[in-house]
């Protein structure tokens, strides 16, 4: 499969789920669907745990033998995604970067609105502490909006003093939830999957009665000095990619150290879809080689 | 060898190189002299060439047979450098891009300030695009001076409305010749090969009457938007770092493709040194793929 069958696949998907006040519970149903495109493998391991009283699920692919591990904050607009929708991502990254994948079943919005996503990312962070991991032996990652909190995580550790993560790595991050980047008109006709009124529907859910430009909700806005290394991968074909490059700004105006990959032709989380697209496999292969170089 | 032998044996070299008035004659022997560390492969060709009436080399590596061609300007301040001493990563680059590479013999300082070598690397691109390349075919690019000077060449081109290559690859660019950047400070205990004395020298020597803060002598100050692809790579250990980080800051702010990688623990142009640092090899094949993942 192509990039532009994706493109028409992900098109179809959208077009799908019904406008109206319920389009979010849609959504959710069609979005965990999308796990029948990639079934998880049958040498993988998923294992339903908590860390720091946070749901969620241990993933492993054979070989997953290194010391350190994942904490994974997936992505869906704070609305919609789970253990469903991203369990055979977490696999491939347990391949890759050969560590287990703690995969967060964090609260959702608009049940539950913001600070929730934020601070159930953050107990299983220090769950995975309490469990005798070092720092340094854990990446934070996460997709889409699972992005931008990977990177609100690390402004939340960082204001309480809890030892920051080894490394980070975000796959299309939603990381401006005031929605500023140009590429929101100049990539639109681009981008098949990530909508404005979609992104201003997830906002309310999210944001609640916070201000959508506060860093914790958009690192963009946020000191992203301090942190440490940092992966960012994004598609050319996204109207969030402007997100990733203020990131990448963010981080290169603190001093940080950061990879920044634009992928060209590529959609939003094209990760998501190795199986179809050939450079999700080569970007997921960057990312366990990044995880790799920063940790033990 | 380990980047640390490597760390000592470039303070070494930098430390061999008498201070004084003569300090530029001594330093471009010294560097050419390194040439003699990684030794030309027998399986390459090396031709001397012109074009567009500047002088350099065509170098090729077995299979380079991909329809294009890289134009090549080597580092050293404007005031170094030359056939000599960056054969051997033209050759490298040559086979991992699968293309020729033109290494340009630009004139350089103090003997011929700015825009001397700026002219001569847009004449040399323009000698390609008239010897029948398309603009697409041709990736520029270059290490240290070279790789401000490939951005530069990029301004320069797009204000004559000169059709812009395919791609750029900057390798430790030196893009800013105001010396801003924080990391001169910060960074400087952690690099043994760029000193700010030398940087200050070869202003001098290139800048002439002219403006350090020229965005076509620092491209940082430039206008980013518009042009075509441009992968960074840096160490983590530059003084050089920020000059990386403010043009990726400028490429995301003009909506540019850009990848920008961060080698944690690599020195100033370690690809250059791929024979005794593996991190040296993988970076190059990074660049090959970069290339043929924008070229024809």
């Amino acid at each position: 499969m192509s990039i532009e069958d994706l493109k028409a696949l992900m098109g179809q998907m959208q077009g799908s789920v019904p406008e109206g006040p319920d389009r979010i519970q849609a959504f959710r149903e069609v979005y965990d669907g999308l796990s029948m495109m990639f079934p998880f493998p049958d040498d993988g391991t998923l294992r339903a745990a908590q860390e720091g009283g946070v749901p969620g699920a241990w993933i492993e692919a054979p070989g997953a033998e290194r010391s350190g591990a994942m904490l994974y904050l997936h992505g869906g607009g704070y609305a919609l995604g789970s253990v469903l929708s991203h369990k055979e991502l977490v696999y491939r990254l347990s391949a890759a970067s050969r560590r287990p994948g703690f995969l967060v079943d964090y609260r959702r919005a608009p049940e539950n609105p913001f600070p929730a996503a934020l601070d159930d990312a953050t107990a299983a962070y220090q769950g995975l502490l309490g469990s005798g991991l070092q720092p340094k032996q854990i990446t934070i990652l996460g997709d889409s909006a699972g992005g931008g909190l990977t990177m609100a995580t690390l402004l939340a550790l960082r204001q309480k003093n809890i030892p920051l993560p080894g490394s980070a790595v975000c796959l299309s991050p939603w990381a401006d939830l005031t929605l500023s980047g140009k590429a929101h008109e100049t990539r639109e006709a681009r981008d098949p999957i990530v909508r404005r009124e979609d992104l201003l529907g997830w906002v309310k859910a999210y944001a609640g009665q916070e201000k959508p430009g506060n860093p914790l909700l958009s690192p963009v806005f946020g000191d992203l000095s301090g942190l440490p290394p940092v992966l960012i991968q994004v598609g050319t074909e996204e109207t969030l990619y402007d997100d990733a490059c203020m990131l990448a700004a963010g981080l290169a105006k603190g001093e940080g150290t950061y990879t920044f990959e634009a992928w060209p032709g590529m959609t939003h989380v094209f990760q998501q879809f190795s199986g179809m697209v050939p450079e999700g496999l080569t970007a997921i292969e960057h990312i366990g080689a990044f995880i790799n170089a920063h940790g033990p």
